[in-house]
């Protein structure tokens, strides 16, 4: 049997594990599948989608103030969130192994390799871990928190969790925002920050893994007003993929049903987008849920502090609705690198084409935003390519690169989607100019070597 | 007695806490003193020491690139970097409430109150918890690690820890960093994230917690340059503080003497900074360790991956000594914070002078950058103002504020650092210009409506 073609999925994947995307942690000792480390490239990728996030969301609107709270927080927090008795998955446990699976996850496995369902249920399938066959509890609910103790006495005293989501940091802080910052309803919270979920079954590279990050907006408004900013967000989160580059042929709406959504919510509208994966192609990128008044009145239960707002000028006190657009910080990550994933052809030095593999970013999402390549190792071309790339270093993350072929070179540039190569040659002593080539197009031009830093800006505005 | 005059650092506390820089993190719950949580203000400046940090330690040098790795890694990175043995504090427990205590800092806090010695030792003095009076254990080492459980089944296969220190996160990935980056020795890798010790007595407001934020450089070198490359970064780093803004006069060296070290350093200065605390006024705000070849020869003994260089042009394999630079976020925020807050005076309506409360911090950590401020609310002054920070939020984090007097609107933005306020006034309709006012001379100056965005650039370079 022939083997199937590498999917575009494959390909970004092993693209990233080798040019230092993304790495698997703890990988020396056997890794992990519980997170990722992000590499010299991966981590300038993910500040760059951050702070483009943070810009448009929270520093360019009025409507909206930051916050960072803390990853762990003491146990009554999560109890009055409403995690603590519902963040929960059935599992079965192997009497063997004592290993935890979810039973439906297991008839499927049976049935994707078996080609039909396990006669006797359980029965007949072995455990996945130890291969011991048919011996599971009944399910019972695990939770996903992840669980630690601080202080000084390791007991329940001490419980705290690592928090699930961002969400609760921002809606036990509601009220010192508004005495703080003086805000009124209709406006936000935002937030950026790590978050830990105890997954089952962690997986699709890093799209579920049990550390993860997260970009949440808490946005607190008048009751008779959450639908209309509902709508709102949905659109300007939709808008806000599509102007970072991401095709909306790849993105899709889905309105998640009653009964599916999280306990805190009365709408969700997930945005998802065709990763490409196994099975079903499309996953969920994102989701705007109504929370309704649900966590400022458990918090207001739970702790015994008013979570209202009083509106002077109607005067009216009421406990806000709050609408949360949620982002997967990580999941947005490889959605931008999959859609950016490119392969076609460059013309080679023999007057022919080769293939050539290109990552189309957005030039503000581009972890590397111009290389400085000197045509030769020559003495005269390296210092003079080292101080043109020490004066836009002052800007921008630049690459200098001196090994090999320029072909060579502008393809490893390609592969990591740098929009701008400058090439350092012979005539450069003599005009006082460089050759800028850009990514996409090939075009190459040339530009004053004083001119330089001027040229990129007005091509990188904004990043 | 007199009351004590408040200090500049309880005037930094309480100003933090009134204008939401900080908030104690599950206030409405009875607070914890493990973790604080930034408000608008402070996560805005956080982000800003970060943004100059990653600018000159990593961007902008040819020998630096970036990493994020995970803060959960499992228990075998923890043994093998040494940290299960020796991260470990010698504590008694009370045997009534089972809290645990450091015997030295039981005895201090004796004296403190009583000023003698106790007498008879730990007999004499009660338990800060539960009052019984010299019912403790013998000192047993207890660890400084957070631990908890990742995985399926809830049981030592699944023990990892939260890392207490980004570096290691650093050094498992060397060897996948000089593969996909190319790097080579003398090089640094940088890394910015949180870190958790489980402290025993935290406190000094964001000076000592048990969730805290770090910025730390593993600085790979040939061992017989790391002396160099030691002294080289000790300067690197107080440059950096001072070019920020700090006075040197508040800042001093710190040489670690043998037996005080950290178990992998074989030389460390600390740079501390003189923050005022009640007895000890100084604080130590980074060190600098030469961590030898310790790390990475205990990674490579414990997973059996040699983490080694092998230098071509010598043909010489070794395993490289690291220097490592490492600053505390929060407490770099802490310093910035006491050396900018200064009470001078300004002239007021009347032609006399107030007080007034101003952080003169660097206008690159300034969290707001400019604020707008229409003299009047009348409806063609506001518009007008709306109009103008809605363009200078295209590029920075600007304030508009339209409640009260315009001395006390001044009196608010001197007291968050923010270094320009714009007045669009009576005039501004008739010549287009607004007045522009200077926080720290409190000079004005008549600046044309389609200049400010210019006039700002200038002066906020590197923001």
């Amino acid at each position: 049997m022939a083997k199937a073609p590498a999917s575009t999925l494959d390909n970004v994947i092993a693209l990233a594990k080798k040019r230092g995307f993304v790495f698997p942690a703890g990988e020396i000792y056997g890794g992990t599948r519980s997170a990722w480390d992000y590499g010299p490239l991966g981590v300038e990728l993910k500040e760059n989608i951050k702070q483009q996030w943070w810009r448009t969301f929270v520093r360019s609107r009025a409507d909206m103030v930051g916050l960072d709270s803390s990853i762990i927080l003491p146990k009554r927090v999560w109890e009055a969130s409403g995690h603590v008795a519902t963040f929960t998955d059935p599992l079965v446990e192997c009497k063997q192994c004592h290993n935890r699976f979810r039973e439906d996850h297991l008839i499927e496995a049976f049935e994707e390799k078996k080609g039909r369902a396990p006669e006797g249920g359980l029965a007949e399938v072995p455990c996945p871990n130890c291969g011991t066959r048919g011996e599971y509890t009944d399910p019972q609910q695990f939770s996903g928190l992840v669980k630690t103790f601080l202080g000084p006495v390791d007991s329940e005293a001490g419980l705290h969790f690592l928090r699930p989501e961002t969400a609760q940091g921002i809606f036990v802080n509601f009220l010192n925002v508004v005495t703080a910052s003086r805000m009124k309803p209709p406006f936000g919270i935002g937030q950026i920050g790590k978050a830990f979920r105890n997954e089952i079954t962690p997986g699709n590279f890093i799209f579920r893994t049990r550390e993860f990050e997260q970009m949440e907006i808490e946005y607190f408004t008048h009751p008779s007003e959450a639908g209309t900013h509902f709508d709102e967000w949905v659109e300007a989160c939709w808008s806000w993929f599509v102007d970072l580059g991401v095709n909306p042929d790849n993105m899709r709406r889905f309105d998640v049903p009653d009964g599916e959504r999280a306990h805190y919510s009365d709408a969700t509208i997930d945005i998802e987008y065709r990763f490409g994966f196994q099975g079903s192609e499309w996953g969920e990128l994102m989701g705007i849920a109504n929370r309704t008044d649900f966590d400022l009145g458990s918090h207001t239960e739970a702790s015994g502090t008013k979570m209202q707002y009083f509106d002077q000028a109607s005067n009216e006190r009421y406990t806000p609705y709050v609408i949360e657009p949620s982002f997967g910080l990580t999941r947005s990550m490889m959605a931008f690198l999959v859609d950016a994933y490119a392969e076609d052809e460059a013309p080679n030095a023999k007057g022919g084409v080769d293939k050539r593999t290109v990552l189309k970013l957005d030039p503000r999402l581009a972890p590397v935003k111009a290389a400085v390549l000197p045509l030769s190792k020559s003495e005269d071309l390296v210092p003079r390519a080292e101080q043109l790339a020490a004066q836009l270093r002052g800007r921008w993350n630049v690459d200098m690169d001196v090994s090999q072929a320029i072909g060579r070179r502008y393809r490893r540039q390609d592969e990591i989607g740098t929009p701008f190569c400058i090439t350092v040659d012979f005539e450069t002593s003599e005009d006082q100019a460089v050759t800028v080539r850009e990514r996409d197009t090939m075009a190459q031009e040339r530009v004053a070597l004083d001119q330089v830093e001027g040229y990129l800006a007005e091509r990188l505005r904004g990043a």
